[in-house]
């Protein structure tokens, strides 16, 4: 889980660079800082097992030993930190935008880390030396769905940064997201709890015993057939439905998984279509390292869909260089 | 889970009326005998938790156990076991009948287990005294879904002979079952893994700290909330909407366990409404204890829905005395 919490390190892998910022995606059980040079450009990352989990306690001597990693402790440059370090369980909470959001205006809405807890970083600075801020989540708000995002939107403003300003957006995981943009606007967004629901339904209950304890190699064949599945009924039932398929001797065990994988993400791509009046969308831009989104492009390609992929660090590299110049020159 | 194991109890509580036949509907983790007269009453009713789990390994010696208990054991009365000791991992595999299924067909359906099976029970007795016959459980298989019941097709028989030919009938749940029934036909089923999701999600991961570790009390307007907001959504969107709804301040901890059993239960609901050309049925038939029944019971009213409620002994009664009437006669 946390392979490297040394606040510490022995050996930093400075570049000698100058820094005049830094960006710090700091998730639930992971983080990565970004280190940018005068040119807006970084000049050092490091990535490491120091999440919000990992790290609550103790973030201001976590994020001392990141900016120490990184090479930037010896100017007192300007921090920014996204993700799930701004939540209520994480260093301090920044409260969430409300949806719709125009995504250009996220650095005037950036939230202050209290002086007193930024302190703590430079123990010999003066007070004020450090400034510390964290970019707001989004809260989305309908009569029939509520929905929060924190750190996704500083990808999605990457990814407009990078020039995509219009349509759906997949951020796939544990708690997939499908982002609906409009001129840079977030107008709409969904979280879909499939990841979360794969591990807990592989590891115990009905479903368990059904698709064996050990994963087995990908079937693409189960895959579709749980992917069409998910479109003609409940959830609920359709991960019944996999079982019964096991037990009446109509899958083998060995796919079982395939077709879990397809029902939770045919379940997510059915509810877009819905959304999209009846209609896929044509195009989709995905969010996420090549090999997080596999099955993805395995539904895109059955469901006549174009998956644009970006990566996702270049998503956060953008977003920094207009969160942090806006920041230093701010 | 086992509060009755012994296999002869000291003290059986004898009627000392005849029985001509003996039923056992025979669960996972419980199982209710029902020992019938001449007049096809019963006459003897024995409820332990000597489930399909818990007998596992010694069915025989069980079974002696329940008959000595019933005081069913002066003669070799037939037997008729329904529910999922007749499943692959009970104590013989009694096949499936495909739907659409005629449950008045079911008496000429009955699966003979081994007679060295059963010999196990008298072993004094000579070979095929003890005649034992298994509920067969039924499969249905359409191209998008696979479904299967077994232990219900029974209860659904006792409906039947209890007068109800027609129309939506449910049986509550950790795997709730909603059946199609059209002049005793079972002509389509569908289970809901609701029961199991609910204690799942409230244990572990993202939702279980969103509704906190322990029961609280029911809140009525939280689980309409959450009935209604199930039409609108994938289930994998709407548990997260849950947490969502937490976390951003839009519902307080105690009233999120209500909304997830709204969540759960308005799934069943819109499904069975979506099957049924996007109108509610005006009736259900409901086969539950009335304690089972009370969720369900404010999701019908909030969707203007009539429920009938059939007493699961009830229905098991009238159903062994078509088994077993028919049984003892052939």
């Amino acid at each position: 889980m946390t392979p490297h919490r040394s606040d510490r390190p022995p050996s930093p892998p400075r570049s000698g660079a100058r820094i005049i910022a830094v960006g710090v995606d700091w998730g639930t059980t992971h983080r990565r800082g970004y280190a940018l040079g005068p040119d807006g450009k970084t000049v050092a990352e490091h990535a490491d097992g120091d999440g919000m989990l990992a790290a609550r306690g103790r973030f201001a001597a976590s994020l001392s030993g990141l900016l120490h990693t990184l090479g930037a402790d010896d100017e007192p440059v300007p921090v920014v930190l996204s993700g799930m370090v701004g939540s209520a369980h994480g260093w301090v909470e920044a409260p969430y935008l409300p949806a719709p959001l125009d995504l250009r205006s996220l650095p005037q809405h950036l939230f202050e880390l209290p002086s007193a807890m930024a302190r703590d970083l430079d123990p010999a600075g003066p007070p004020g030396r450090r400034r510390i801020r964290i970019v707001p989540g989004c809260v989305l708000r309908l009569p029939q769905r509520v929905d929060v995002m924190r750190g996704e939107e500083t990808q999605l403003l990457g990814a407009l940064a990078l020039g995509h300003a219009e349509g759906w957006f997949l951020l796939p995981g544990t708690h997939s997201k499908w982002v609906r943009m409009r001129a840079g606007v977030v107008t709409d967004f969904a979280t879909y709890l499939t990841g979360e629901l794969f591990a807990l339904l592989c590891q115990q209950g009905t479903l368990a015993a059904a698709v064996g304890s050990e994963p087995t190699p990908h079937h693409a064949d189960a895959f579709l057939q749980g992917l069409r599945a998910a479109a003609s009924t409940a959830l609920s039932n359709a991960l019944f439905g996999c079982r019964a398929r096991v037990v009446s001797g109509a899958m083998p065990t060995p796919q079982a998984r395939s077709y879990l994988s397809g029902l939770l993400i045919g379940a997510e791509w059915h509810d877009v279509r819905r959304r999209s009046r009846g209609r896929m969308p044509k195009t989709v831009c995905v969010i996420a390292a090549p090999e997080l989104a596999t099955l993805h492009t395995e539904a895109a390609r059955a469901l006549g869909v174009t998956l644009e992929l970006i990566d996702p660090h270049d998503a956060m590299r953008a977003a920094l260089g207009v969160l942090l110049g806006s920041s230093s020159s701010g």
